[in-house]
């Protein structure tokens, strides 16, 4: 899979592509993420990649020039599945549009920034919209390390058996159960018997109980899916 | 304000804080944030902050005396409002939370890896519990990242007047209205001409009338709230 990442803060994502997860699926060769800074791409003497809005108001609009030669140079180069922008009024991000988008072969990623992009790159680019939820964030590219985030570790062979995405909440519309490690008893919280018993079926139903209270506490509009 | 981000992984979260509007809001003062490695506070031999999980099952799960230990530490410093865990079961981060905690003085952050954190901790430290959507990421580092954006940009003194977060998506439960900036005509693509006009009231009148009906046509749900 590539992922091109269009921004004008190349610097502001570059942190979470290099460690953990994401980092070992780039050198592992499966993913390859390329940043490209909008300011590379503008033809105006100032490399200004904004202006103000028609209409008046406040906050900078992102102007199409710069966003149509990235996206063009990239079209030119290879052929892109999508052309996502992030932004706070497209499709929530769930876990099944992450599964879809771990099959794609090559996205291009446009984070927003200031008010937002030109309407008429919306209208004529892209081609899906993305918000990571229900809330303002002062660009698209901590959303846009999200959604990758979100979408490397499902490629095959990211996650080793250990840590399957498989076992994860979300995945079978459950909530996860609660879980323990050593020591037993710390400054006398203990953990349930039951984990300690050694009886493994018995702890499976003990999971699955709890997983789905837990879910019916907090999330019950997760079970009605 | 000040947020204490408790992580495995501090390099993966430090370039969001280290760029555009979160910076300037470091180096103004109106905010300190401070990252805590958890493997400084481990006190086996091995330096290991997981382990496997009582009752067997994949995936490794992060062990309670470290994380005890730093917050532990950071709670006989100063007095805070809130320790949040960064988890997919959490509540769901929205635009309401995130104006609630801006108003907040001390809060500490404590970012979730591998499979989570041993629920002793959950049940004895933890004071709310979020989640930035129903998606799963490789840890809580990118969530406590975007809650931290969220939160930070709303503190007075941040956001100039010229990008106030007043006129933001969801503060008044509309989704913005599209916006334009120059060349009014690029490639054939024209922008809407009332936004030339210089009439205001009409331009006022014609943005309300988009917000809604692109609120409508996206997001219904918001209109019922």
């Amino acid at each position: 899979m590539r992922i091109d990442i269009i921004t004008v803060l190349p610097e502001l994502i570059r942190s979470p592509f290099e460690a953990s997860i994401l980092k070992r699926a780039i050198e592992k060769g499966l993913v390859e993420v390329h940043f490209h800074n909008l300011r590379d791409y503008t033809t105006n003497k100032q490399k200004s990649v904004d202006d103000y809005q028609f209409g008046g108001g406040a906050g900078m609009v992102m102007s199409i020039q710069p966003i149509d030669d990235c996206i063009s140079k990239l079209k030119s180069e290879r052929k892109y599945d999508e052309v996502i922008y992030m932004t706070p009024d497209g499709e929530t991000l769930n876990q099944g549009i992450a599964n879809g988008m771990s099959l794609l072969k090559n996205i291009i990623i446009l984070c927003g920034h200031y008010k937002g992009v030109d309407q008429r790159v919306r209208d004529n680019f892209v081609t899906r919209e993305i918000s990571i939820g229900d809330y303002v964030l002062s660009g698209g590219e901590l959303g846009a390390a999200v959604l990758c985030d979100s979408i490397i570790r499902l490629i095959p062979g990211v996650l080793s058996n250990e840590t399957s995405a498989l076992t994860d909440s979300f995945q079978d519309n459950l909530l996860s159960p609660p879980i323990y490690t050593r020591p037993a008893d710390y400054k006398g919280w203990k953990v349930p018997e039951i984990l300690l018993s050694g009886n493994f079926p018995k702890i499976e139903e003990w999971r699955e109980q709890k997983a789905y209270e837990h879910t019916k506490n907090r999330r019950p509009d997760l079970l009605d899916e």
